[in-house]
């Protein structure tokens, strides 16, 4: 694995955590991309310089892996590597440590630069990704896809998008898919469970004033893991697909 | 004015930004509270040591005003000063300055504290106030009062408490009450109006599962200014009211 590793501490404010004091993954997934973001900057290939060229990154897929989740107060580390590219997307891990060093979250990511006139994914410029010295190949790497909703036996709640949810990209932020589908489940169960691992897929952007539906199926494993399926759509289209795997707090 | 004062570097982060790439408002009081929070902690008197005493700090009211907006990028720093307290309010203020000294925001807040338990105010003990060095002061402080919304004319959207307005208080956060309150507004309006003013006044606690109101009437004033009015409620109980005067964006 190659690619410069960029690194940056953060301290765990009390806004950044839920109700149990646990930071939120929507919360540090929003970080996780401020730190890439200035990694970009730092190499001259920053936001403002994609934007000369009509370009922004756009997260086309993540894989989360919570060994533990940092809590209120903690100073933690993220690292950031983008590790391989191909000419339509770019692969990047992040993970954080906490202070004595224990890695507590990978997450592994896909990126793609998008036309921002024309909404539509655009190929990589050599120029662009040259300074993070990833590596170029070929192969697209197969990633994990979410497990599908039960249509049979799911929930559904509906949602308008709201101003605060969209970003300079004019569209809702990724973040904020997560905390639809986070939504479906009840104040019970968010307490007594905490996310082991995540699987999210974006796929079609959604923009302000649209109303989203947020579909969630649930499934108990015999090893008394929780697996709930999530969709997040709007009329017939498939936005964003996730799944979602739980272990309960002991 | 007495009292010691407290200052913090932040910079911004892009996630702290709406569409404009301008902080928004919520963000920008979350990020006080939490140096404020940390100024109790380095006393001696954090939130951990409120706790043990069944106590917790909330907000009564804010009065906001910005001379500029910081944007996505821009190092700030925020000073607070704990400026004079009664048996039942505790007033604090906080400054926002850019990197050339500018002042950008001033937020004059009241504070009281709960007990956690009971859901009720409780009287500020003098241990808990005496590190901050600020004045004692039997006079109550006479705050601005909110702007009514006009009934006749004022629009409503509905927002059902989500997982994520809730915080280790168990209520919804206050920051999240400037949120609903400003999407009565819509993206035209808030993509070419700032915010130059705000009183917001919070009386009665939202929970987890509650359906609000966010209601909302606007008045034109001669200097081309736009005043808001908003009430956000719970069936006939007024939680929160607040008024907002914008200035265009030129």
């Amino acid at each position: 694995m190659s690619g410069k590793i960029y690194e940056k501490e953060h301290q765990i404010k009390y806004y950044e955590c839920d109700t149990t004091q646990k930071m939120t993954l929507s919360m540090l997934l929003n970080i996780m991309l401020h730190v890439s973001g200035e990694q970009s900057y730092i190499l001259g290939v920053g936001d403002e310089v994609l934007a000369e060229k009509g370009l922004a990154w756009i997260i086309i897929q993540y894989e989360v892996k919570v060994e533990r989740m940092p809590a209120f107060y903690e100073s933690i580390k993220i690292t950031t590597q983008a590790t391989s590219y191909n000419k339509l997307f770019c692969y990047r891990t992040f993970k954080v440590y906490d202070t004595q060093g224990n890695l507590c979250v990978t997450v592994n990511s896909t990126f793609a630069l998008m036309n921002v006139e024309e909404r539509k994914m655009a190929r990589v410029p050599d120029e662009i990704v040259a300074p993070y010295e990833s590596e170029f190949s070929k192969k697209l790497i197969r990633t994990p896809k979410p497990v599908k909703v039960d249509e049979e036996n799911m929930i559904s709640k509906d949602y308008h998008v709201r101003y605060l949810d969209i970003d300079s990209n004019r569209h809702v932020n990724n973040s904020k898919y997560i905390e639809w589908a986070i939504d479906t489940l009840d104040l019970e169960f968010l307490t007594t469970h905490e996310i082991e691992t995540m699987t999210i897929k974006f796929e079609k952007e959604v923009h302000y004033g649209q109303l989203i539906h947020s579909e969630m199926s649930l499934t108990k494993t015999q090893d008394n893991e929780v697996i709930t399926a999530h969709r997040i759509g709007t009329e017939d289209i498939t936005n964003c697909e996730a799944s979602i795997v739980w272990k309960k707090i002991v």
